[in-house]
């Protein structure tokens, strides 16, 4: 078999059989296929496509390319959640505690934020003393103990798709469908939970603005999911407008309690609700309405929140934080944005928003930036609204004048004003099961 | 400028300008933009294709990316001819000595063969002490005296199409119009010649199989060449069958022999007539068939013959081999190829015949083969040609009993036998001016 022969095949349309994928993904795992000819097979594969069957194939093969984790020791119904990534996105440090509180083993490895987009890892990092580099057996301990845990990706994790991701991330082939699919399934699959729920974002903070990408990306994992034997859901859900009203690390935690102790912003409680009671319903067979209800009452009932408490107990972190907002926020300087004009608010450029939080300090450029926790954004206006010239927007947070000032700019570049109300958004487009 | 956001916009199907193009260019060829990042280039235009003013931008990039050759200080009109490559091609051999018997400035850089098809450099190469290295001094003196010059191509012609096309070579992305025609052009342009004929073979011995195909990189090249400001016209010439009947290095430069002592195959005749009367009407302002009819007297009064015996000459080669065929020719093993079957040949895939040649020792597989001058194939029968079972197909040269073999073997699997004669097929198809 010659690399050559298989990037020419995909060139004119063709599909690789599984014999064929293996060979590329092996072979350029272990350095014996040059980057130059990846990077030509991706390059084809984003123009071209591939079939569901090749798209099965690249994700069980970059599965395969390292360490399964063995969950069969866990007592119980493994499950695990996935976002495509959004803006004040902290529906994980929710759903988890809920969905364990059930009684679901929630088995989570989570990424660190790049870009306009945050990372579980670094949200919880924000708790002074949370440890994320679990062992496979402290991992595992803790989730047969107390049903919920959360640690960071190993580096044998699917290696085959964090080398693919490297090249695809500097040969601008990162947005293919297929690739995407099969880059998250991979490591979903050989985190080994049994059910899967992902929460597939859509809109001017996603990572696929169009909803029939966003539809097709959900529809191309469930499929993978379900050939591969697990039970599988997927909510597509708007990145339109940041979720909740907290963006940064430590300020996300915050607002995350905040739903947990039955209050906080209502879109995020929906998301929330909405993406447990379909971990839920698939994992105790229940209808999707028990489920939602279910979810609700550990909401109401304090267990969730409790839940998260000895999440954060177990792994080293001070769970104090979690109870009182101000012995835990921190930052140096804050200012407010006010608006500059009388209208209604049209449009939040999402991404603009997730920029200008790494502006002040919360996110990542590059993947060796630090991150400063207390820095972000604390919303009081969002799309929809209607504003009076000099209302206060926002509240940012940052550690210096200049990167409020950065911050600020960027924020307002996110803003579209209108003197008639928008129509409303939709929390969720649909599912896919 | 980041080469990413390039890939990026071709791949969404945009158009690069050309301070791109040239940092792209640039870039690659000082080692700056690496391999992988250019080969995603290369696939997204492949794919995607690219416009008129991106072709013609490129090849400008990639001509001045190394010398220009400098012929005005060469009294005349310089003239240049290049083909897409064939089996059995010796048409340079004939056109470049019939128009500089007619005055033309015949400044001809040429290339090695590799794979199935030969290469001008190694048929005169087959000529005792020819030598095909001159300097550039060298070369523009015998231009000017003798007006006809062969020469072997320097490294510091087109630097940048050398290193693209051995990254295409490896990435499947060989087969692109576009890039094809720049690739062509560029050295052509850098050659430095006034005025220029092209051969675009078509057919199952050609780069490019499909007519259509053939036409669209026919009308690229003129184009490209036009908005260059060099006289050039591209002659669509059938490659479904080998032209002539002699394949291998001196088997051919025999053959040219024979058709400029005004003998020899009639097809051969016609094409090389055809392309010299394009580079002479355009070079001396008369009509196609004034031109025509003189590039025939240049056969008949064997002024063209005594070109190429004086090129020969001053080249270092032994021009006596030229007249007699019997000096020249030298294999140590001869056998012949009969007729299985009774019938009509229907047709012979072309590069199959071409690789029957390599295997017998005429070409070579990979650039460091050694060639076998003395090597090769002298069809007795042709496409359309009517044959009794034992008669004689071919005679094939090789050095050794296995080559013959082989070259055997592979000769018998081009051929395609029917109970009805074929149509006849046209030796043109059609001209781009």
């Amino acid at each position: 078999m010659r690399m050559l022969d298989l990037i020419e095949k995909k060139k004119q349309g063709g599909a690789l059989n599984k014999a064929e994928i293996r060979f590329f993904v092996d072979g350029f795992t272990c350095g014996e296929i040059p980057d130059y000819q990846a990077s030509a097979l991706l390059m084809a594969i984003c123009l071209v496509g591939m079939t569901s069957e090749e798209t099965v194939a690249l994700t069980d093969c970059m599965a395969h390319s390292g360490d399964i984790l063995d969950l069969s020791d866990v007592d119980g119904v493994t499950a695990d959640k996935h976002s495509t990534g959004g803006v004040g996105d902290k529906t994980t440090l929710v759903v988890a505690p809920v969905c364990a509180a059930m009684g679901l083993k929630i088995a989570k490895m989570s990424g660190r934020g790049l870009g306009h987009t945050g990372g579980t890892i670094d949200k919880l990092e924000s708790i002074p003393g949370f440890r994320t580099s679990l062992s496979e057996a402290e991992f595992k301990t803790q989730v047969n103990a107390i049903g919920l845990a959360v640690t960071g990706q190993t580096g044998m994790l699917a290696p085959a798709d964090k080398k693919i991701y490297a090249l695809r991330d500097v040969t601008a082939t990162v947005n293919s469908i297929p690739l995407i699919a099969s880059s998250i399934m991979s490591k979903k699959l050989a985190a080994g939970a049994q059910n899967i729920v992902l929460d597939v974002k859509c809109g001017s903070g996603a990572l696929l603005p169009n909803a029939d990408d966003a539809r097709a990306l959900a529809e191309q994992m469930v499929a993978i999911g379900k050939t591969c034997g697990r039970g599988i859901a997927a909510v597509l859900t708007n990145m339109d407008v940041p979720l909740g009203t907290h963006i940064g690390n430590a300020l996300e935690v915050t607002e995350a309690c905040a739903v947990l102790q039955n209050g906080g912003a209502a879109d995020l409680r929906e998301i929330s609700l909405t993406l447990s009671a379909y971990l839920i319903a698939m994992s105790l067979e229940k209808t999707y309405e028990e489920a939602y209800r279910a979810a609700e009452q550990m909401l109401e009932s304090g267990a969730a929140f409790r839940k998260l408490q000895e999440m954060v107990a177990a792994q080293g972190g001070d769970a104090r934080v979690l109870e009182s907002e101000t012995c835990f926020l921190s930052a140096r300087m804050q200012a407010e944005v006010c608006a500059e004009q009388t209208g209604y608010i049209a449009h939040m450029h999402t991404q603009k928003i997730g920029e200008s939080a790494s502006l002040l300090g919360a996110g990542r450029e590059k993947k060796t930036d630090v991150i400063d926790y207390a820095a972000g954004i604390v919303l009081h206006k969002k799309t929809g609204d209607f504003v009076n010239r000099g209302d206060v927007l926002a509240v940012l947070y940052a550690s210096c004048a200049e990167r409020l000032q950065a911050g600020k700019q960027r924020f307002l570049d996110a803003l579209v004003f209108s003197n008639t109300k928008p129509e409303p958004q939709a929390l969720c487009f649909g599912t896919v099961e």
